[in-house]
Formats: C-alpha cells, structure tokens, sequence
C-alpha cells in the first residue's frame, strides 16, 4: 500500500495525561488513539497487528478444538445473580446501562456467566461433551484507575475459551492441552523465552489457578521465578506449601515484575450448579458440567509487545505480527519503486511504500518509529550502488542489495 | 469438521417471546442464541456467516481504498455535545454508562463523531485527503421496542466507512465509487436483484441520502420501485419534486416492504466544523473536511437473507455466505467417510460431517434446518447405487454419484 493511502500519519502530539511508555509509542505512531484513559482506538495500522495476533491465537484456539462463536456485550442481570456477581461488592468493575422500561443490564467484563447458561442449550447428556467456544471479545471494565496505557484498558480486546467437560480427567486433558498451546502462541509471538508459566492463587474451586507472566517492567504483579524449571509462582501465591508441592527452593528464586498475558481457571461443576447446567452420564445420573476457562489479553499483548521491544527509536515488530513487512522508502525514484512493488507483491511480501515527497531523513525517522521489520530504500545513490538499501529495523547497518536478494532474504527469515 | 464437535445441536425449543421468522428460524438452527429482545449472541454457525458477509464487504472496501480499523464502543460526553446529539431529545437511542468518578459515557449507537474526532490528529493539509476508514463495530442502540429478530437488533454488527474530501467533488467521486461498491457487494450475497438503490431523505445536510432497500415481506420500511429503472423511492421521501427530478413517473411505480440494508450519507462540511476538522487547501485557505457515511448492517444481512431465501424445511444459504458447503451425513460407513472428508479437504471444500449414531431422518431434517447448500450421503444403499447421494439444499431430487463428480460439481458452481 502506498503511505498516501494509509488515514493515519505520525506526531509528536501526545496527550498529556499519557504516562504509559506503549501508549505513547503506539500513539506517536498513528497505531491507536486515546478517547479516554483506559480506552483507545485501534487505529488501522494498530488494528493489523491485533489481527495478527488474534489470527495465531485462532489457529491454535481451533487446533484444540475451540468453536469461534461471538457473545453479546449487553447482559442480563438474572443470570449474573445466580452466582451472586452481579452486586458492587462481588466484582467492582461493572459499566451498567439500562432499557428505556428501566431494566438494569451489564456490559460484559467477563462471560462466563452468559456462556454458561447459553450452553444449557446445547448439552444435556455425555453425548453432547466436551464442548469448547471461544471468542474475541470488547470486554469493558471500569477500572478505578487505568494508568498502563493498552496494558490494562477499560475497554479491551480478550480472547476468552470456555471448556465443558463430563468428568475431571476430560477437563484436566483439555487444561494441559491448552496449557501448550498458550506456549505455541507466546513462542509464535515471539515473546516465548521471556513468557513463564506462572502458579498463581485458584479462588473458591481450586488450588491453583495458572498464568502466563510475560517478564516486563511495566508489568503490574511480581513473580518469582524458577529459571531451571521455566515455572513462575505469583508473589500472591508464595508460600511454603506450595514450593513443597512444586519441589522448588525459595533461594533459587528471582523476583521480576511481570505482564499477565494469559489465564487459565478451572471452575469445577459449583458454577453450573449455580447456573443449571448439568447432563445425564451413561450411568442416567445428572451430574454438573465441569467448567474451564481460558484468557488472553489481545490489546494488552500489543502493549507487551511494544514495552518489550521497543527502542529509543521507536516501535519494533517481530515479523508475524508487523502491519507491513517492508518498509519501502522511495526517493525520486517513482518507476524504480513500482517495480520494486510488484515483486513484493508477486512474492506475497507485504509493504508500504512511502512516495511521500518530503526529507529522507524524515522516511527513515518514520520507518523506524513505525518499526516493520525491515526497510527498503530506493534513491539514486542506491541504483548507483548497484540496488536498494536494505536495513533491518534492529540493525544499524545498511547493506546494498538486489530486490531479489531483498526478497530470498526475507522469505529465508519467514 | 464432525459435527459432534461443533458446540452447538438444533433445537425445537424457541422462546416463547420470539416472534420474528428470521430468529426463530436461526434459533431452531443454533445458529444464535437470544440473550433478551434484540440481543443475540452469534454461535459457531451464525458467527462463520457473520465472517463470510464481513469478508465479502471488507474486499470491496479495500478495493475502494478503505482502511480498515475499530473505534471504541465507550463514547465522550464532549464530542456528541458538539454536534448537539448528546441529548436524548436529538438521539433516542443512547445507551449510557459512567465511571467510577460519575462522569458521563455512551456506548456507542454511531461513530461519525468519535471517528471524525479522532481524524483531527490525522488530516490539516490538503495532503492529507482523501481518507477512508471503515469498522465493523457491535453498535448498541437503546430501541424502544425490537421485534424484527436480528433484522433490528439492541446490539447489532455494522460496517460503517467515513470518508473525508477536500471537495465536493471530489468526495462525489468517492460517494459514486461506494454505490458500484455496494451492488457488487449485494450481487455476491446473492440478494442483488432484490436490492434496490433507494432515494430517501436527506437531512440537514443535503437533498437526499440514499439507501439499499432488499424487498422482503418482514422490513420495516416502505419503497416504491421503479422496475425498468432498477431505483426506489422511500415512502417517506416520495413527492412530486422527487418524480420530476427522477423522471418517472408515480403510476409506474410498485409500493413493496423492503430492508434497509445499506445506506449511504452526504454530510458537507457542517459536522467537520462542528467538531474542528479543517484542512488548509492548496490556496493556503483553511476549510471543513467534506464528510460521508456508509453503512452497511451485517447482522440485519442475515435476517434477511433467512427471511428471503429459507423455506418450510429450514435456512437456505448461498454457498458464498454458507457456514459450510457440504452436510456430510454418514449412515454407518466410518471408513468411506473418512475417504470422502479426505477428499473434501484437499478440494478446498468445507463440510460437516454428521457421525452421531442417530436415525437417518434426522440427519436428514438437520441437514435442510441447517441449510449448507449440498447434502452428501454415504450409505450402504448409495455405495450400491454407485457412489454418494448428492442432493442441493433447494432441489427436492437426490442422485447417485461419485465424490469425485460430486467435488467437480460443486468446484464448477462456486
């Protein structure tokens, strides 16, 4: 796509309310914009790399057996009363609205609840289990206080599975296998290495519950972690019991500040038993449906993403995520470029082509701030030098290239 | 995929509430579930039509230069205030909420406000236009009654696309260009040759704004059609001035119920002004950005195209939308099926593939309530007749052939 064409431009105008080092970023990019603390528009280049992210988790999601589906965000009251979370005092993060005959609803900031009782549709006996829906849901929370920019929104992009299982080995293998898809999903974003699976406390129906703890200093919990093991414990957690039961040492230990990108929970049957979901075994007896469910913050990856990698310079993406994978800044050089666009295209290697008449200095401080993977140059001096300019957003180095070689390259990488 | 994965079973239990065709069909099918009048949740089935429509429309708003992108659904007291459609006595469908500090918020019904907010950060040269920018968004509107199902939703899919001009002209071109946008769209949901291209009312912004009327017997508005000349007229904008303008004539005119399902909207330079986008022209003068809107509801799309095209068996869908192509039903021939799902797969066609271990009629019944454009049966009896059953969704004939003629058969349809 040609740079003229995109509805977004870069600035130096960052709200001054703005503390969040990613938001600041992805702002001065044109990647999101800010409507209020808490909530931010995805812009189009911001957008893309949500999709990005939401098309690995698909895949994985739907590899397990996971059924896409979409809930409301409108919700009843009746049905949250069941489990006694609709009241202030259970959960502090309501938006409510109400109906013109003044009935009260809820805006969703979690679905379990909704799912629930939609499933008691659709399973009645053993034949109907397991079950697994997911979606990607706008959850709204009305946070007291939103100060990570898109790390913590009150209005957020979660992908959120529910497991319905007949008995507790069904829902534990169901729970390890998605247990390894979350790593397949961190290692595909690229954030695998830095992301530990974390122990974190279970609520009311278990021990545990599990995390994904991405370490990263503008993350809001602290938790220990055992590099050996590749485990974490969430300082919530920590206690002599559980390092007994994990077989792990206080002193081989190290505290970090760390990013919740990804939850697990298991419910056991009480939530059904509040809802009515239950189904009939081969045996004839009704038994509550075992319940699971399984988070990942979607806007807040993003927010990750840029705290992690980012540099002084701007944003930068890892290739399977970044809105362009080329960067290509054209310098009075219109015909050249346009054959440069047609074999990025003719090899599926996407880019955006800045034809902008402006400064090269200002190309090249662009380029960076958008932060695709690598930047192309055509000027002159390049044909001159025998090609393009190839650049590699984390490198420093400029190297002369043919466009072929340009793109063996960066296929070779993908 | 089998079909004991999808997470969803038909049903014959509809809420007793539930009056509109369109829903109690959908519903029958688990395609969506009623979460309260005008609230429905899109399960597995519904949602993959929900995608498939959304691809078709993304495509031809890529082709027309639209970036694609998503505002929030929290919205600024502040930025309806500016245009005066903050009060309920302006917008009666505000749904709203407030933060924990009690300020004020509305979720969000439209976005010509918020968009063109946020388009101040983005456009202030000439340069910088045009701009297109599009979203399918989960728009919420505080409906007084909603009885039409999914034809009239509290909380609904739309596509909306702003564009912003430095001229009349120039934004007429663009108006043009989404007009032969849309026929295309409404051709490849198979609905264009009940779809008409309507005149309606303006406004305060100009003369007429124009809708996309499909004839159906449960819409809620009424057009008048002029056949030989492809165009409507809307009831409410039907007078003398508008035949002379038109040329045609009213006794040539058909009165038809019809579906609004896309519109289209000139806003000049007022709302521009009102909010503060201006662009300085090549003169070095300062003017308002030139607004349009265009709409397109995707939920309501799928009401009614049930409406239109389902019969007293169940929905009917066109391949191009249909959450599968092929209804496999397996009548105890695992091994053959496995052949057959094979074979599908490497054709690129999708399929469901029904293994329960259930009488054959009530495959059959699913197969037509579920309304995939083709059944395939494996049997005994068809293995000695030769081959498969293949019977279309809307043919009552079913014929003996091979998998292989069958996949070429509906590879030459598609």
């Amino acid at each position: 796509m040609k740079i003229t064409q995109l509805a977004t431009k870069t600035t130096k105008n960052i709200p001054a309310d703005e503390t969040a080092k990613n938001a600041k970023l992805l702002l001065q990019a044109g990647y999101i914009h800010k409507e209020m603390a808490g909530v931010y528009d995805l812009l189009p280049l911001g957008w893309k790399v949500a999709e990005n992210i939401k098309q690995i988790v698909r895949e994985e999601m739907n590899a397990i057996g996971g059924n896409e589906m979409l809930m409301s965000s409108l919700q009843r009251k009746d049905v949250w009363s069941k489990t006694d979370r609709w009241d202030d005092k259970q959960v502090d993060v309501w938006f409510r609205t109400q109906l013109k005959n003044g009935s009260e609803l809820g805006l969703g900031w979690s679905h379990e609840e909704p799912i629930t009782d939609m499933m008691i549709n659709h399973i009645s006996s053993y034949k109907d289990l397991p079950r697994y829906v997911y979606q990607f849901q706008n959850k709204l929370r009305n946070e007291l206080r939103a100060k990570s920019g898109i790390m913590r929104g009150r209005e957020f992009t979660m992908k959120d599975l529910y497991s319905y299982s007949d008995s507790q080995e069904s829902h534990q293998t169901f729970y390890d296998s998605c247990i390894e898809a979350y790593h397949r999903i961190f290692q595909r974003l690229g954030i695998g290495e830095q992301t530990y699976f974390t122990y974190a406390s279970g609520g009311a129906f278990t021990k545990y519950s599990h995390e994904f703890q991405t370490i990263c200093e503008a993350g809001e919990d602290i938790i220990y972690v055992h590099e050996q093991k590749k485990l974490a414990i969430n300082e919530e957690a920590l206690n002599d019991e559980v390092l007994g039961e994990l077989g792990v040492k206080k002193e081989d230990l190290v505290k970090k500040k760390a990013a919740e990108v990804g939850n697990i929970f298991s419910f056991g049957g009480t939530k059904s038993e509040q809802l009515g979901l239950y189904f009939t075994d081969k045996e004839g007896q009704r038994q509550p449906v075992i319940l699971g469910s399984y988070g990942i913050g979607i806007t807040r990856l993003i927010g990750v993403i840029t705290e992690m990698l980012s540099d002084d310079k701007g944003l930068v993406w890892p290739a399977q995520i970044s809105p362009y994978l080329v960067y290509l800044a054209e310098i009075d050089q219109p015909d050249q470029a346009d054959i440069i666009c047609q074999k990025l295209t003719e090899a599926g290697i996407s880019y955006l082509h800045d034809e902008r008449d402006i400064r090269p200095g200002n190309k090249f401080a662009d380029a960076d701030l958008l932060g695709f993977p690598y930047r192309v140059v055509i000027s002159g001096r390049s044909l001159e030098a025998g090609g393009v300019e190839f650049k590699e957003r984390t490198s420093s180095q400029a190297e002369t290239k043919t466009i072929d070689e340009v793109i063996d390259l960066i296929k070779a990488k993908s």
